[in-house]
């Protein structure tokens, strides 16, 4: 990390789907301030980027202006490192490829970088979190999909086009269930929240025996819903679990083979279901995995906090900025 | 590459399992001189090391002695980089880890570093062959097994422990056939030269149509026999193709989803089946890759001498040592 006393802060934008999150951060994680806007409100991306500036330089002023701040970080979906570029974003409201970094650069004359959030995650985790002072992980992002970012050698892996790092669409299930990429049988389509609740939709039509889960209106259940129902001992939401595990531990045993990881680190609300999730991945991984990595690779849930850790991820491409000339 | 005029040649070993060539290499890949000794004549290893040696120098002598020499680079089956070891390899005569890389350096008084064959093949393809300035490609190696080299950002991709990059033992039929390495389904077991004989004995067990290849005894059929088969207009043997092709695709879908190369470098005895294999595997890739890659990962096949790619690609990693102190 690239501190010095004269800059000592930089400035996080996660860009969701429904928020866009802005924060200053300090060398040591803290997030000093924070606001947001609404990202679907603004259908003009021109004028999305005058909201932000707009937002983020009263947050600027109050850690005492510009020449404090090192650079900023946004990650977002769809984006790409090598040309501060959001492309084809299917749950953002604007189409095609769209230069934000230059944009926010442009309007709040500070050096911005760009990359996707699962990169994000892992370069925060890498400053912040678990993986600080490893050179070799993978971070896996179990959300409503399953993103991953991918660090080797000490750098993040994006690839000869900036886009590297798409184990969510590795094909775990070939012939499985259909995905929104257009394919079939992708890793997210299993193990991610929303591949949860279709097992759990699967799991309560093929099977007749009794769960809390068929309470709730089949179309309405949630990865958290089976988390509930697991805790209190619920043997379907169990099952669930298992099979969400399993899946994910043979994916992480091919994903080892390729790059070698010291550690494979997962975040993002379903890595938080505790030996729900992580007995079954355990032994599968073990059971799975090529015999020269057994045992050498270490499964960690990121320590970040949910709601800061996008923040968090992004702020630190900051650090990595030099100054505008 | 780090040549100069004081030392403008390095060694290249490699070691096979029936086999151990080396030769002296200048900046252009030329091999200069090369010499063997079998392999498996050596029980003991120091023994072994001795004879390399014995025969190695009278080489180094001809082209000047060992201050015209930057490096020997060695290629070995299990042999991690880090450690300059080769570690339980099956087909070796010398059990457990083998300090190799320190054995030579101290009988040779000259630099020596050792990574797998696959890794060397990788480095020669980028220093010598089709993957010269690229920085993100992947080498993979068509032969008894599959290997892989994996080049990230200009580097060699050895994982933390040294053993990163075996996508011959990813699982890509999961259930599927029995592997050497004790799992299931592994790349290797199909789109391997074995593999393809493999293919070829169940193809013909299942199927009643006539073939060239129903001539030869089942057990010895070769992936050399298939393809000659194939060139003869043989049904089943391009059907064998066919299948190996669309494998090797999807296989290769899912490793552009981790590191997004530039190209895929193709080498070994089956990567010279032209169209046979390569039609098959494009149409597959195609099919297979993620929306965001399409059309943007190109496949090439290895223009290095098969005889002199394995020298070659060892001898790469000597342009990259320091002189010893």
């Amino acid at each position: 990390m690239n501190t010095n006393m004269e800059k000592p802060y930089v400035v996080g934008i996660d860009i969701g789907g429904t928020n866009t999150v802005f924060g200053i951060v300090d060398a040591r994680g803290s997030i000093l301030c924070s606001s947001s806007i609404k990202t679907q409100a603004y259908d003009d991306v021109n004028k999305y980027a005058d909201a932000v500036c707009e937002n983020l330089l009263p947050l600027i002023d109050s850690v005492g202006g510009k020449d404090k701040i090192k650079g900023i970080g946004v990650g977002a979906p769809n984006g790409n490192y090598y040309n501060g570029t959001i492309e084809f974003a299917p749950n953002l409201p604007w189409k095609g490829i769209i230069r934000l970094a230059d944009m926010i650069e442009e309007r709040v004359q500070i050096p911005t970088a760009l990359t996707n959030d699962a990169n994000a995650a892992a370069i925060g985790e890498m400053t912040y979190g678990v993986a600080r002072g490893m050179k070799d992980f993978i971070m896996i992002t179990l959300g409503t999909g399953v993103g991953s970012g991918i660090v080797i050698n000490g750098q993040m892996v994006y690839g000869h086009d900036g886009f590297a790092g798409e184990l969510g669409h590795t094909i775990i299930r070939r012939g499985g269930r259909p995905c929104g990429c257009g394919r079939r049988g992708c890793l997210e389509t299993y193990c991610s929240a929303t591949g949860v609740a279709r097992t759990a939709r699967e799991f309560l039509a093929e099977r007749t025996d009794e769960s809390l889960l068929r309470q709730i209106p089949v179309e309405e259940i949630t990865s958290k819903d089976v988390y509930e129902a697991a805790v209190k001992g619920d043997k379907l939401a169990k099952d669930i679990f298992d099979f969400t595990g399993e899946i994910l531990g043979e994916s992480l045993a091919d994903a080892i083979a390729f790059s070698s990881p010291e550690a494979i680190v997962l975040f993002g609300g379903l890595a938080k279901s505790g030996d729900f999730l992580m007995k079954p991945l355990l032994k599968s991984l073990d059971e799975n995995v090529l015999n020269i990595y057994k045992g050498k690779t270490r499964v960690l849930v990121s320590e970040l906090k949910d709601s800061d850790a996008a923040v968090l991820g992004a702020s630190a491409l900051g650090w990595e900025l030099k100054d505008l000339k």
